[in-house]
């Protein structure tokens, strides 16, 4: 491993004090390493400035000597974004002592927040003002807002919220020659010159740290229902998706299709979970979240699962009468990626489609991937609201792990063609 | 005027066809002087391309014979932005020709359509193919997509959907280089590289010039309700806009604030439209979309209403029982500017505040105004769920039109203070 710049680190000591400029294995082991453990890089140090000047400082300093910058929120990225590569000569930079809530604006329905905020502290800050923070993702009780904005998260409340680029009115980040951009405006309407915010969200900081934001919040929903539905396609699921927003409107804030098989193998790995619908080509679990009451909710989605019953779109719904059961169709969504890895290697692709050409994506691609590997499996899930599927391809039963996955290249190609 | 750069125009015709390169004082006529009447510029010549590649062309005889571009589609800004300086040394590219409705999907509900659609013509299309597409305001008659775009348009549908760029997927561009960048993609979820898109929206053409977007659409209401509410201060509006958004959600769509003196000169001066109120120091108009029926809608606004007279915060309330009613009631709101006209000139300030800091805004700058102008008058009145509030100072009763506007400089620095 190189060694740092002459210099280099005492003058990071300098600026944020020493104990916050790591550089023994031992602390630096968990930020090296990404989430699902397949990489782990190298670093010169790990600096864990505590404010916004101080991350301005470091950026200015890393400019000076050349040592180029990983910034890491909670480091929960599956794609290896937050870690360093091996060359041994950057920085980690983290925001988590970042974590201040530094303002929480009941009338302006926004919060003010700093990048290492947990998104799970951000929700219940927001709560505990009786508002509803709407992002929500699996690594939520890890993950930075900081990392949420960077890579533009989406999560479950796509549908209704949008990914965090919708959330964000506001931002304030350390550009890439150490300087502050003050961006914090808790605007609805903000003309005011180009929209830099917009470039800084999604860019995985590679053209600035995003150092805090004003994010919306929203009002709590008086109540939340899910329902499971079973049906016969995708072209059926999307049928039912144009009938439940004209009947629920923005109401619907959950739409997720899963195909037979996921559900198959979350029966298989996980038995615990009863899944309330007999056996279906496609469900859909359904969320609608109202502002007027629980009896309200009940109602108006007994009569959309009637109607699309009539109209013969659906076979069965089973409708939560519970938040416990509402949990329990949740985990069943929630558990799929957990019974596919126990199941075996595959192939995943994470992939956005415009909503209305989903149907044929399922089923052009199905038929071109059973033709070439003959016996390989589909398992295909996502949030169909926001056209946003999880195409994973498992193994053949009986075929071993390594063959497959040496045709992940061929897969990929039809895949993406 | 100079002299347009030798064989320029010869180029532009040779481009898009002789027809729609025009010189003729009486062509340029309408294209050169803006909405408001205050300003006429001068031009080389006005250029209508009929397609993408035709615009690109252009832009890219422009970069090579150095004449500059004056983008335009309908010509109904307010501030001069459409209109070329006196120098006559640019063109007036007009977008009007680029008119088609290339696509609508129900489906994934988006529209692709081109820059010079005219807005009205857009929300028609959504409507006949079952859909609403939310962007309002009162120029939509002429004015054009590529205009809302790249002013990015607030209008009265913010509060629930956002402003332009809110409502728009993706991007059809012409840089400054005469390249076409193709980002028409109409997915919710688009994380492939930087957000250019967000760039040129809001750019005012001085990034490149729109020429196609994808926009989304929504499921139209089944209801739509207005109700006229009465109420003491601007603090009580703010109490009414969190007790009314904790109740219905999303489907308050509009919530509008009008001070006294705003219905006092619209009774003065449009005396046919009649306020179904008693006077009161601060009125709001408030909508509700209700993806259900009419009848819930109704039953829903009578209780928030119930609930705010009870807690004290409204005075009285009226509910139009009709679509004649309810227009009515937004004709009251549509008439300010023309009756604040009507009564003489005034100052005008278009502020975006955060919500929660419009009590004190306006307490704190009405006091100072008055004792810095002895008698002038404010007219106050916005949007008031998305923080845009116009502010407008007419002077006292009595005193000559130019004396007030001498004073204009004074009066907009205590305002932006």
């Amino acid at each position: 491993m190189p060694a740092p710049p002459p210099g280099f680190l005492d003058a990071c000591r300098s600026a944020i004090g020493a104990p916050h400029v790591l550089t023994d294995a031992v602390d630096l082991a968990a930020v090296l390493t990404d989430w699902r453990g397949r990489y782990t890089g190298t670093a010169l140090a790990l600096l864990r400035p505590g404010s916004t000047a101080e991350v301005a400082a470091l950026v200015a300093l890393c400019q000076d000597f050349r040592v180029p910058i990983v910034p890491q929120g909670g480091n929960t990225g599956l794609v290896l974004g937050s870690v360093p590569d091996r060359s041994g000569t950057a920085v980690v930079l983290a925001l988590t002592r970042l974590n201040r809530i530094r303002q929480v604006d009941t009338g302006n329905n926004t919060m003010t927040v700093e990048a290492g905020c947990i998104l799970q502290t951000i929700q219940e800050a927001a709560a505990q003002a009786g508002r509803l923070f709407p992002l929500s993702l699996a690594a939520e009780g890890s993950c930075t807002i900081g990392g949420n904005l960077s890579t533009n998260a989406g999560g479950t409340g796509v549908l209704r919220y949008g990914t965090t680029r919708a959330l964000c009115l506001g931002l304030e980040v350390v550009t890439a020659d150490g300087k502050i951009w003050s961006g914090l405006r808790g605007l609805r309407k903000d003309n005011t010159g180009y929209d830099l915010r917009d470039l800084y969200i999604g860019a995985e900081g590679t053209l600035g740290i995003i150092t805090a934001a004003v994010i919306k919040v929203f009002a709590q929903p008086a109540a939340e229902l899910t329902a499971l539905v079973a049906l016969q396609s995708p072209g059926q699921a999307l049928q039912l998706l144009t009938l439940a927003q004209a009947r629920c409107g923005d109401a619907l804030t959950g739409f997720e299709l899963m195909s037979a098989l996921c559900l198959q193998l979350v029966a298989k790995h996980f038995p615990q979970l009863r899944n309330p619908l007999a056996a279906a080509p496609q469900v859909v679990l359904l969320q609608l979240s109202d502002s007027e009451s629980e009896t309200h909710a009940t109602a108006l989605l007994e009569s959309v699962m009637a109607q699309a019953m009539e109209a013969g779109i659906i076979d069965d719904a089973a409708v939560a009468t519970s938040i416990a059961q509402s949990r329990h169709m949740w985990a069943l969504r929630e558990h799929i990626s957990l019974a596919q890895a126990a199941e075996g290697k595959n192939i995943k692709h994470d992939i956005a489609l415009p909503i209305s050409a989903i149907e044929s994506f399922i089923a052009g691609t199905d038929a071109l991937l059973a033709a070439a590997f003959p016996g390989c499996r589909m398992v295909t899930f996502g949030h169909l609201g926001d056209g946003n599927l999880h195409y994973n391809v498992s193994a053949p039963v009986g075929c071993a792990d390594a063959a497959f996955l040496e045709r992940q290249e061929q897969v990929n190609r039809v895949v993406h063609d």
